[in-house]
């Protein structure tokens, strides 16, 4: 008998308390990205350390300029890898809170069909479930053998919805300490319900954002209109002309840096059957917004993009009001692919904006983090060894898959510990992460558990 | 010695009680655009009741389905003309609130300068503090000579910073009743603190709120980013597309019904003096954005505009949410001169709208009112007689203007009542109506009272 198995049957009898555990975290209110909310970010950094800490890790919160972090370790067989496993935390706000079913702070589960259980609440899928399915493999591991497969490390970030500011200084500061053989990033999906993915590229992040001011205060619309600038249309020219007519981003130079995608790799994207009507049709929608001619997994996974994430100006409650507004602001973003570089888009971005506002009035922008988009290799053994792990899990073997959204923290990896990481989670694309009534498949929470005790197997052979 | 002197004595003996009854009026909080002030609207109108039963007119609260409106009576000699004067006892919202130097509802009297004095509060100019300057020369008349010098009707309405929604209806059903030889409308400005004015002419208005939706909930910016249609993205659009990089409105068949302003009357407003910089530069600007090769006055007074009022989309708050929103929407108002059509110009604007709204998705229309523009003869004899009456009381003589901003009523006064207006008022340009810090100058408010005890003899005789 393998040593994966006695661990397999752990936690299949541990379930309901490391589901009990879970709620526990997830009940805390740690949005990172509003300072209202500093405490219950270090509410939810004490709340990991204690786990750990019973586990048997030697885990300690770490402070940060910002929200902590959280790092412990435990110690594994000589010659076994050392791993160093992430996840966050910290979740994204819960507004427009009127749309949640229920308090996104007191988690459920709900059966949403005959045996299909899910649990609600903020943070459930990203990423308070996903970094459970591991400490649940490990403390499962640690009950039936004593100790782990290898040496594991872990760091948890609070910061990851908000740019993760701290993040590179606490990386470097800390890089004896942290540095592993490779890391492991859970804070990704599964193809689909059945069928686990690797992620081997992500894209990168810039965010901006932009206010232009116009008059010195709010003006009539009556009194000034046709002669004052303003800065609501100020803005909407900006923002307009940033795509052509067909989807392409106009910036100059955006597009350096950027590659073509093997054609092998669009063929197996497009294998796996995905169409402008399955990835649209479910949110409501279904024309491709972006470049034409490209795939929907093209452009979600390697074409880079320009989003506008918000934009307020002027009067925006009930009724009317003719004013024309002092300022305008839209907070921007730019989805990276390849080896586009982060700062030279916000640059290139800031540039193009200057030049659209008019001589009298102004512009200020503020940074929100950026983040070069990371491409892992295809050749890597421990790759092959996660999938085979990963397929003897779940009802169908693994795929590798690109990931559209931005996790900085696997190019810090890169840059300030030379690792690559391997990016294995097991959300679902419904579960409405960053949206109201986010959710996290019961069989994600559980089938993860297991599949990181396989793969922890696999590593170490 | 003429009637009206010792009505002039008397206004400025009872100058003082005249500002704490002002103050008693501006005290209170009534926004009509936000419902959740209905109730203070209504005390507003009580408060009018109460003052004009005092004086001694029939004066009764008249309810609408809106805000109520206040009507009073008072008889005049045999053969002297019937009078109509309309003021507005609602006020504009008063955010941002951060920006009020004092409480916007704790009225005050600041001395700006030697000798200058202002009135500061919302609603202090526009109207509360311009319809008093007429009931206190009714007060000192009647406490003067035991009576008014001709018949007069007032007309307070509560709904005139949110698109006057029942004023038509009230119009048409009191037509009998509201009928006068001719309406004094206390709504507009000086053309600087010396020179009194009387404006012939408004630009009209219409109002409009767009509303995108794209997803059915909102989406994670990396899923689905290039991939799904962002609301923002349309509405930018939409509103970019509205002005060319001359400053002209894109629209078709906006300018139908435009006329070009006689030479004569260019000429003379252009000798009063008024440059991009005078008009611009106190409120920090200095370019004017309408169309090109025209003046600030012609702009402001004789050309239609499209104004953004306000936008709001995705996340506003603080830090950053790399979310694609489900939904985003701008409230747009056209500023409309001579025989321009508010219906065809909102169907203009909705069918320039849908044309920039992708396929999969949805866009809805919600009006906030909407009316012509108006323009008075320039021959009417009540005109020169105002004039005349104004030129006596003020230290330069009385100047004929234009108005940018809309007062609807005027138009309602033309269409169901047949009645021309004479738009006489003490408000400056830099009274910040509408913005935060309001004022009223007390020049405005004690020779204000002054001028319209002269009007009234001078009408009357």
């Amino acid at each position: 008998m393998s040593a994966v198995s006695p661990v397999l049957d752990r936690l299949d009898k541990n379930f309901d308390q490391s589901l009990e555990r879970l709620f526990g975290l997830l009940a805390i209110k740690s949005i990172s990205t509003d300072p209202d909310y500093a405490a219950d970010c270090r509410k939810a950094a004490e709340w990991l350390v204690a786990e750990l800490k019973l586990i048997g890790f030697d885990a300690s919160l770490r402070d940060t300029p910002g929200h902590p972090m959280v790092v412990a370790h435990h110690d594994g067989p000589a010659g076994a890898p050392h791993l160093l496993f992430y996840g966050h935390y910290d979740v994204q706000p819960v507004d427009p809170i009127e749309l949640w079913e229920s308090d996104p702070f007191a988690p459920a589960v709900k059966e949403i069909g005959p045996g299909h259980k899910v649990i609600t609440g903020r943070g459930a899928a990203d990423d308070k479930g996903q970094l459970m399915t591991f400490v649940e493999a490990c403390r499962a591991w640690k009950q039936v053998h004593g100790g782990l497969p290898c040496r594991i490390t872990i760091l948890f970030e609070g910061e990851e919805e908000s740019g993760s500011p701290s993040l590179k200084p606490f990386l470097e500061a800390n890089a004896d300490e942290l540095k592993a053989d490779f890391a492991l990033v859970c804070d990704t999906g599964m193809w689909d319900r059945d069928t686990p993915s690797i992620c081997v590229s992500l894209r990168g992040l810039v965010g901006e954002e932009i206010t232009v001011t116009a008059a010195d205060r709010d003006l009539h619309s009556g009194l000034y209109g046709g002669a004052a600038a303003n800065p609501i249309r100020v803005l909407a020219k900006i923002l307009a002309d940033i795509h052509d007519a067909d989807g392409h981003v106009t910036i100059p130079g955006f597009y350096d840096g950027v590659e073509e995608t093997p054609s092998q790799i669009l063929q197996s994207w497009l294998s796996l059957g995905e169409t402008a009507e399955t990835f649209l049709g479910p949110i409501g929608l279904s024309i491709p917004s972006g470049e034409k001619g490209r795939s929907v997994l093209e452009l979600t996974w390697a074409r880079p993009t320009a989003e506008f994430n918000g934009i307020i100006g002027g009067y925006t409650g009930k009724g009317f009001k003719t004013v024309i507004a002092a300022q305008a602001s839209a907070k921007v973003s730019f989805r990276l692919v390849h080896k586009q570089d982060p700062e030279k888009i916000r640059a290139a971005f800031q540039a193009f904006a200057r030049q659209r506002v008019p001589a009298d009035c102004s512009v200020e922008f503020h940074p929100h983090g950026g983040s070069p988009a990371i491409q892992l290799s295809y050749d890597s053994p421990f790759l092959a060894k996660a999938k085979q792990a990963l397929s003897d899990e779940w009802p169908k073997p693994a795929v590798i898959t690109g990931g559209g959204g931005s996790i900085p923290v696997v190019g810090d990896f890169q840059t300030y510990l030379g690792m690559e990481s391997l990016l294995v989670g097991f959300g679902l694309d419904d579960d409405r992460i960053h949206s109201p009534n986010e959710k996290y498949e019961m069989s994600s929470f559980h089938k993860g558990q297991r599949s990181w005790a396989r793969i922890l197997e696999a590593l170490t052979r």
